[in-house]
């Protein structure tokens, strides 16, 4: 299952210390002006090693069209991008080969497959990420040009809502060989009405599978989120006039379908589970062990979530986009 | 889009206010023991006039097999379980053929399709949720024979906590011609290491996909969920021993995988959004108009969401347990 | 895998003598008129009991709409069809419990599943068709509209190719406790050009794939079929001029896309496997037996097959045309 | 629609001029070896330069593996191959920039999408097939491992059916400007009874889909293929004793399900469609042109079609090899 999207399908590979990583889009719509250069500056949001609340890691990540794309402009065929791998330092890794790191996905892989590349998380990485981030960056230059923006923000870390806040609290955690969570929130303007199937394709319910599926989130709420829970009826629902929208609780999605409202998404993110600190755990023979994880790791996966997010959010709509072209005929059909 | 799943696929059917109400499920296994009683018992759970704190209209949402079992076992072909609408009275909605509800999906399928049954909601209805508990009640009966069983609990509503709290809010809300939203929590224990697809499969994500499904439902959390955004790593990590985890922030699924630990997922739900208060909202002419909801309405969907919730995790499971057969001969294959 | 097509989604289900036979189609375009008096038209021409030249079984084949239609239309919601079962003289069946019918499903069913319904085939009886020819109705109603127009033919059986040999042909098989296999030839006239997506989407994979799904038949060929092995390509290609195609040997799809000449399709179809005449078979202990096969059944099946395979182009054509749709906006705009 | 399969999922990418040619694999077993030189045999079969047969064009058809492949081993993760294009000489296709080529794909391209990458066939290109090629050589390899052999002949051109025959009747075509049609005949030996699924995906339907699924294929014929239309159904049942079927007119399939006979299948191909003759075409203008078709093509591309149609075997058996582990355990579970 490494397939997102039915009409908008796109289908990641890559271990992150194998020999590339790279996306094939199949059903990317024709006739539409793309260029690395056009993809790069997404991926260059998502790269390592910009500032000092990141991992220090250089990761190159450039991208490189290898088909669907002639003499600039979408073929209609599958668009295969592809990064090769560099900066790969797989001795930082060598004592992981046989102990699972606590909050990791090390066991599970083990468990579920019976092997593993141990080497950087490999599949599980968030290096798979730059992958979406470049399938997600074709399908936001599309997005855009038909008016639909997406805003992702770091509003929250470890409960720290100013920059000045949030700087301080990665900060210190990094410097204390420790992590910290956050909270991502995502803005989607332009959205069109009428987007979203349902029962089962619904708008709300696509984002909320894709954002979940972004490793380290924790929590998906949409408009009210958790705040639903303690409203009364009377507040929650959004009030009609024919000027539009009293307000925005229903987060621009009602009964599963775009609304035309701006799209409100808020994603909660767990602390990266790589820390120096000692933590206890076991190894594949079961044997209780100690462990620190070495290596250049980010103090806050959320800060590097947000332009994840930002993609995810663009293959959900893309993806959507495209579905509701198949019927948009119909709708406006004489009686 | 009205199937759910890749391996044991759910197609619901059905207007609330048609003939039926039901579900096709493609890919159920053969050789297994179910019977209408079965299944009844799960719907008796969900049909609403139970008790005062929920909707007093009459539904017999009696079962039928129409297919796919024969002397007693299903045969591995589809099996159709049909629910005959009755108990409706079309007339409660004639005011809401031009009038769209506010926190409803009326305007949504009005402007998706060109056309909308405006009858108890139609498809949009929560009624469609009888064909989902229909078929998550056939992937219970299995799954409970592998040990893995599902339990959901209303946990809060309006913010109240205890038994005695959640009746109050609900029955005030329901005297004052108001809604109030809740809290459901879900325990699944039993269930095995190893469901769940990366990147694209994560059990997580499925779980996210399959909640923000369900009608009101406005957040999804695993695990910490919202509160792993001001935790630290230290605190986060659920660390290991050769007895077993110390903790389940994870909610039992670490990089999309099951760990063999509880899985715990918690849904905020917003307030029915049909309430007797007079709200502004608009009709299919773009005009203002102020609407004041009929009809006998749930006071707090939360209460019947419970069953549904189940319904849709056991949906989850029975998917991700048929979809791991697929590996498990060799993931134990010798070296 | 009881479902066919990506966007005009038909997932069939019910056993030959189980209490219904139906269908639930996913993805019909809104706000389109349909009546089940428009899908009765297809299903009558399939019914059996209408000539000596096929069985004198009597189904009354009803067809009821349980959703998706309101007032006339379609809503954009599943369309849920039901035929009741009636006529099912399932003693008929008893001897067939443990005995496997040579040239019929039925020793593959028990084998695949451990578990078989043996009166009248089960599921994988002629009747489900009735399901693919109730689907096929709304489908061609839709394609009629848009000008498309499919067209079955029985051409040829046991080598006779005219309407008095065919006839001559069937009785002397009925007579003599035998049956006869036979050609359908389809034509569809008014295809627009574009359907069919490469790589693995092709219209004339499609086709096949339809087509190789009904029971009994052997063989698929699209315009110029078998023959174009012995062909040389200055005789095969079609040429081009300003006034359209010289000829049609592709069979109106190159590259797997519809070129709008008229699709030409020819199937062969074995002899009804059912027949008087004694066999050697095995029984489900592996033992061997002899059988000769009881009950009403068609000497030729070619003859009933003629309205399934054209319920199954529609299918086809039906997906192809929703899912052109989608890149149809980007085709035509400017670079 | 660039993806095959539903379990092992394929999805090829490239255009024949472009920088690449690949291809990924999604649902590929863990823990399977397997090396590039396994991978390069299948190719090199399908290589073109290698008698005078077949096209003079030198490709290099180097395959790498970029993911997926650990230490010699399947991870359970996606595997990507990749073939770097060579030898292209695109300059060969600069007077087809605007013009049409008879029995080509050219045109159904660029009505489909707008714009086509015109050299070398781009997408449409035979050279796709080399990713095909590639993953069936994945599939193969774990297959023969279960006992199950596929092997493709040319087993007739022109008519011919020796192997004189046959190389006269293609030397005469390829010295006369002109091209010639064939037969590939697949047997797959040691097959085990129960894959496939019906009704929509039983095992010669998926065959069927597959094999017409590769460019220049007219007709699927499945054992006794058009034959069986002219037989009576005494003769076309394959009589079951205890000692196994007395014929093969199913070609080992019956109700789409596999019985553990061989599977035999027989594909009628066209002529290769270009050729040095001169032929009546249009251009993009629609104005009519006279063409002669340069370049090293294959003077009958049912040759190189053998490998290929091996592979895209190889993709259907392992899909319903990986579908039927899902309802193994229950079919042999107790009643």
């Amino acid at each position: 299952m490494n397939t997102f999207g039915r009409n908008f399908r796109v289908t990641t590979f890559g271990e992150s210390h194998g020999a590339a990583t790279g996306v094939v889009i199949d059903g990317c719509p024709p006739g539409f002006k793309i260029s690395e250069e056009d993809i790069q500056v997404f991926l260059d949001k998502r790269r390592p090693g910009q500032s000092d609340l990141v991992t220090p890691r250089k990761e190159a990540d450039t991208v490189q069209i290898l088909s669907g794309v002639f003499e600039g402009k979408t073929l209609g065929t599958p668009v295969c991008l592809l990064i090769q791998n560099t900066s790969m330092i797989s001795t930082d890794y060598d004592e992981l080969k046989e102990v699972f790191r606590p909050g990791h996905a090390d066991r599970g892989y083990y468990q579920k497959y019976g092997i593993r590349d141990h080497r950087g998380g490999g599949r599980s990485s968030g290096r798979e990420t730059a992958a979406r981030v470049a399938a997600g960056a074709v399908a936001r230059c599309y997005l855009e040009k038909k008016g639909i923006f997406i805003n992702g923000t770091l509003t929250s870390v470890h409960g720290e809502k100013t920059q000045e806040g949030i700087e301080k609290a990665i900060r210190e955690a990094r410097d204390g060989g420790d992590s910290v969570g956050g909270v991502v929130s995502l803005v989607v303007s332009g959205c069109p009405h009428g987007l979203g199937d349902p029962v089962f394709g619904k708008l709300d319910a696509m984002i909320a599978f894709a954002m979940m599926g972004i490793g380290g989130v924790k929590a998906v709420e949409i408009g009210s989120g958790v705040q639903a829970s303690s409203m009364k009826g009377s507040e929650h629902n959004d009030q009609m006039t024919d000027h539009g929208y009293l307000s925005n609780n229903a987060g621009g999605i009602l009964g599963g379908i775009s609304s035309g409202q701006d799209i409100l998404v808020r994603l909660s993110i767990k602390p990266t589970p790589s820390i120096r600190s000692q933590q206890h755990t076991v190894d594949i023979n079961g044997m209780d062990r100690i462990i620190s994880v070495k290596g250049r790791h980010d103090p806050c996966i959320a800060v590097r979530i947000v332009p994840v997010a930002e993609a995810m959010m663009a293959l959900v709509l893309m993806d959507a986009f495209l579905e509701q072209r198949k019927i948009v005929p119909d709708c406006r059909q004489e009686p």
